[in-house]
């Protein structure tokens, strides 16, 4: 399966629209990636210039949800889409709607970057922190990879390392609550790291709806509610691939 | 606006999927109302039993989600539905979507309520909780209510009260502060408790978010990037109602 897939309609016009689309969650996705590593950065370097332009950018991404979406309305209404279109304008929507959230999450992450940064010293979690940040990242890519390639050969290892993440999550989330115990005068400061850690495991489960929202449209299989356990059999028994 | 919109199709057989449909979401919303008051009572009783009980229903919830979701799906690409009927199927897959994730928080209580429950005493907080725990049970009630009718005259009222749920999660966030700094032994057993209220203040959110769907399905506009402040200007001028 590729993105071949979109160019087989008889009508040029609807080809181009569906191509168009998909340059338009292309782009989103882009944005989106761009916002959550410029918070990340600015977190890890109390840089409060870079915070406030991720807060500042984050309508764009509401925007461009708001315009694919209408888009993606439109389609239905006039197009009437059957089958594999179908699902594609479905799955559209629904990893629009993840990337909306992974902006909003990427904005949390910047808002607590500012209120961090008026206290000096760094948090003693830094380093696992943007090891956590960096797979997050790589997850996102990946799923963003695989809409672009239409072609979920790669989903399975993306959901698989979502495990990893929630490893280190709850590795930080241990530390954190030791440093608070040691000093109490911490706890303020230490619950802003403790949101941002949780933003960043959520931007990885929502990295993951973006991989079975892809198997949806691929295989026209709903995957969401499966365990993780499951899914991961589903996929290596090449039952999706 | 009411639900006689759904009976003026030609095909009795229409008719009725979209009477099928719109039975099935208010099961499905009834269930996940019932969730969260098992999940907030379970919370502040200590009753690991209905904890459990959520928790093993919550799939229940996942079911109903995906068997209406197909149904939507189904319609979409046999009646190929425009205006009025295109909206009310996008809204659906959308509300569907939002109470999931209120079935999956209300989870995220029961979970919390397991956990406390190994300690002796109660949590000082337990009045405020139980307050917002209402609050946020009435918005829900009030934006599935309106779903019901297909009427958004109460939706401005519920989406105000949203900002009494953010006062309270704000006042309650700053009491389980001063809490773990008077006693660092409490931290661990305090941060579930944080983990409860946060994740009743994002029930509240998605209330509000079912809100902004129905105002798309009865006006057409897409209001869910507004502002809190936009969105109450915009109700209160009448333009939506």
């Amino acid at each position: 399966m590729d993105n071949s897939k979109i160019g087989h309609h008889i009508s040029e016009q609807f080809n181009k629209e569906l191509e168009d689309i998909r340059n338009k969650v292309l782009n989103m996705g882009g944005l989106v990636e761009r916002q959550l590593e410029l918070a990340v950065s600015a977190f890890m370097t109390s840089n409060i210039e870079i915070a406030e332009l991720v807060i500042k950018q984050d309508n764009q991404i509401d925007a461009m949800e708001m315009d694919i979406d209408l888009e993606c309305t439109q389609i239905l209404a006039l197009r009437q889409p059957a089958a594999f279109d179908l699902r594609l304008i479905i799955t559209v929507v629904r990893i629009i709607s993840e990337l909306e959230i992974i902006g909003d999450l990427s904005e949390r992450i910047a808002k607590m970057a500012i209120r961090v940064s008026d206290v000096e010293g760094k948090v003693d979690q830094y380093y696992e922190l943007q090891h956590m940040a960096d797979l997050v990242k790589e997850m996102l890519h990946g799923a963003l990879d695989s809409f672009a390639r239409m072609n979920i050969e790669e989903v399975a290892s993306i959901i698989v390392r979502d495990e990893n993440v929630d490893r280190e999550y709850d590795s930080i989330l241990r530390q954190l609550i030791t440093h608070m115990m040691e000093d109490p005068r911490n706890i303020t400061r230490t619950l802003n790291v403790l949101w941002t850690v949780r933003a960043m495991e959520r931007i990885g489960d929502h990295a993951c709806y973006i991989c079975t929202h892809l198997i949806y449209m691929v295989k026209g299989e709903d995957v969401r509610h499966l365990s993780q356990t499951e899914l991961e059999k589903k996929v290596k028994d090449q039952l999706l691939t």
